[in-house]
């Protein structure tokens, strides 16, 4: 249950007590994060910020927790100007980079090479985001979003009834959330999507073997019933094999306040991993939930930056000094617009 | 006149007294600017900097006055690494970074976007440039510039006598500064352009009805001879409706050492937006002038920081607290090149 | 023997005693580069990082060096975001950038940018690179790093054995190498390189007159027999005349743990200016070598940290101030993996 001098690579190195314990720090850092408080906890320490992809919301999330903690961000953004474009290989750039900061975030396009950065890096390394591969801290918030909005409710995680929508195939938000969701008992989860775009078929399997109750269909209107969560993602058209497919699904998993009205549970969760494509014909989350209460996903953005700061703070063993170190904000957070 | 929790999109917001309040708050950063004092005000306070749009001395320029009141800067250059790419609405993008910061500025190049963004902001928003519509902080550091050279002469803004000169109609920033010296009396304008880049007939009626004194001329040697201020913007060829009339105009509205000399009253002060175009050719404000001490361009630059600093300070409800978490310099500012 | 508000534009502005100062205060940084303690000397502090060519490792290097200091960092990176593409001079981009920091680190693709840049400056500025020209900061680490590691085997600079092999023709770094190390006594260079690209005959001659010991050779097995530090680069084979000339010295300077062990003294000291090119067919320094305790190539790039450091507080005149602004880090520098 240890954090200190750990890297963050992914999801499957954490069991229900890890999970527990960076949700307990992530509640911790509401006050900062709500600027009630500052700390200068990581006041001198220097964080890394290595986006060999662009991610702005990533990025600026990891620099913001990492500033309400007190310390430095040094950043680079994307390919162009590394010396990896000449030849330099992921051990020497890491062997190079994790010499100028106390701990660091990768972002890269290609699988596997945060993991392969850290294991020559001389400091924590937290990945954030590596391909199609893993995304932890993205993951863990979409699960500390679900249990911060159902105790609001009274409730836990354990016993979640959850519906994830739209292309369950290539959506790795999705994919990591249900990995995370097997650590949680009677958990029922109900998988909506076109035939085409359906949770691969092992991650079904895994999550039925550890106890999940899964569930799926391409309807709509049966999957999202009777839940307290509804998960929705992006279907791209491009997905579909030919446009009659993509034509037979167009909007049948639009959500739209009048769709949720109809059909969802009154207070059922709205959570989207954004950004949403608010285009014409995106029809995927429309804005007229922007009002609704129940529409979390801004919320779960937020709460990204509370799970990024008990990462830092874990890793860097400061989780019970933030306060020690800590003063009322000093600055006015009165909003007059 | 309160600031505190307020949006600055755009300079119809202020009135004398705000614009007053500013440049107070702005003269007493002075000496945080000049490094002989440091704060700590904002320390543990974020900037959000979001340039949509490249702008290198605007963004170092609000970035360095977050830096000198204590706080942190995240930034974004560009559109390539946004979500707003990806069909996300400023809406959204608003309510997300909103999430990551004290306060935000930003630059966009849709006129109006700011102001949208602003609406679904959760903190405060400062218009680093929309386009052509608004760039107000450039605005009022162009009149502080005006308030601080008259004042080295004994004078006040009331009783201003400033040409303007070159692209009057393209220009956002004569035309925000017309704007703002509507606010005082007994002001003089000149305008001095090529027909074809006259200030927009509305404004100067809008100038004329709110009592200021307009000429205009397309004579060089006739707008400036009797004036405080010479504000010199840069006439891009492409903007003539034929070479012929390029030509014609070639060189009438460049400024030079003897030029001045000849044309304009002894300590007539220089001004220019910047950058300026020093190509040979580009015939716009000559480097003839740099020794000149009149010469009030990098003044005007310097400026900004001051006046980003106050709008910072004013709009986070420190400006009175600045002081209290001051400390003397401690590094060496001596220069010895 | 001053630093305080001086630039740091080249080597030739360094004697002996700059050289020693410069090291001895580098020395003092190493507790604060390896996270023993912080120190917040310069709190308050900013540094104008401009890379108008992108060099991810050097801009790291040296904000995270301004960081550990206790200053903060604005950057720029890349041309398409400046106004000197729209024909600003270097003169006004200097007055202006200068107004916005304490120092300035540029770096510039073109020779002799960087001085130029410096006249207008209003604050000390390093030169980060200028093309083929001048990298001092560069020079300075590899000086440092033989003196570390020659420490360790109890000796000093006077007295060095040194190799440099590969591209000497074009090399930067071995090109200011050598004229720094003309400032010491009974200094060995053995120049290994193939026959087109020898160092250039006026820098060895200048190096005999000034006492150097310097033999020359296309062998490598002879170059690198009887050395304190093999220096290495990159052979690039666009650089020969002739695809046969390419042929004809494929591999021939290549250093992999076999011919090391072969070829060169016990504890002999391998170093690189890095990036080294990892690509199969690459023949440059092997990565069989990366465990082998005498490579020094991350300890050398660690040590960029340490000379960046000293340079600013020697031109900041802070470098006796550094421990008194200091304590003890407070979060964990652990590793577990």
């Amino acid at each position: 249950m240890k954090f200190a001098g750990h890297h963050i690579l992914g999801i499957s190195q954490f069991d229900r007590g890890h999970v527990d314990r960076i949700f307990e720090v992530a509640d911790r850092m509401r006050p900062y994060a709500r600027r009630e408080r500052k700390t200068s906890v990581l006041e001198g320490a220097i964080l890394g910020s290595m986006f060999f992809e662009p991610s702005t919301r990533t990025r600026i999330s990891f620099g913001s927790a990492f500033n309400l903690l007190g310390g430095h961000v040094r950043e680079t953004t994307g390919f162009e100007s590394t010396a990896i474009a000449k030849g330099e290989s992921l051990y020497d750039t890491a062997r190079v980079l994790s010499g100028y900061s106390d701990a660091i975030v990768m972002r890269h396009p290609t699988e596997g090479s945060v993991s392969e950065f850290a294991t020559a890096s001389r400091v924590p390394v937290i990945n954030g985001g590596d391909g199609a591969n893993e995304h932890p801290s993205q993951a863990l918030l979409d699960l500390f979003t679900i249990r911060s909005e159902l105790a609001d409710r009274g409730r836990g995680i354990d016993g979640l009834r959850i519906a994830m929508v739209g292309d369950l195939r290539f959506g790795r938000t999705v994919h990591s959330l249900s990995r995370l969701l097997t650590r949680f008992s009677n958990v029922r989860v109900s998988l909506v999507s076109p035939s085409e775009l359906r949770m691969p078929e092992a991650l079904v399997e895994e999550m039925r073997e550890r106890g999940v109750d899964v569930v799926e269909t391409d309807q709509l209107e049966v999957g999202i019933a009777n839940v307290d969560i509804v998960y929705s993602t992006r279907i791209q058209e491009e997905r579909f094999a030919s446009q009659a497919d993509a034509d037979l699904y167009r909007g049948r998993f639009r959500l739209n306040q009048s769709i949720y009205t109809a059909l969802c549970e009154p207070n059922t969760v709205i959570m989207h991993p954004l950004p949403r494509d608010s285009r014409v014909g995106a029809q995927e989350l429309d804005e007229d939930l922007n009002d609704d209460p129940n529409l979390a996903i801004f919320r779960q953005s937020d709460n990204g930056v509370l799970v990024r700061m008990a990462l830092f703070a874990l890793i860097l063993d400061v989780a019970d000094q933030v306060d020690d170190y800590s003063k009322p904000v000093n600055w006015s957070t009165e909003r007059r617009f």
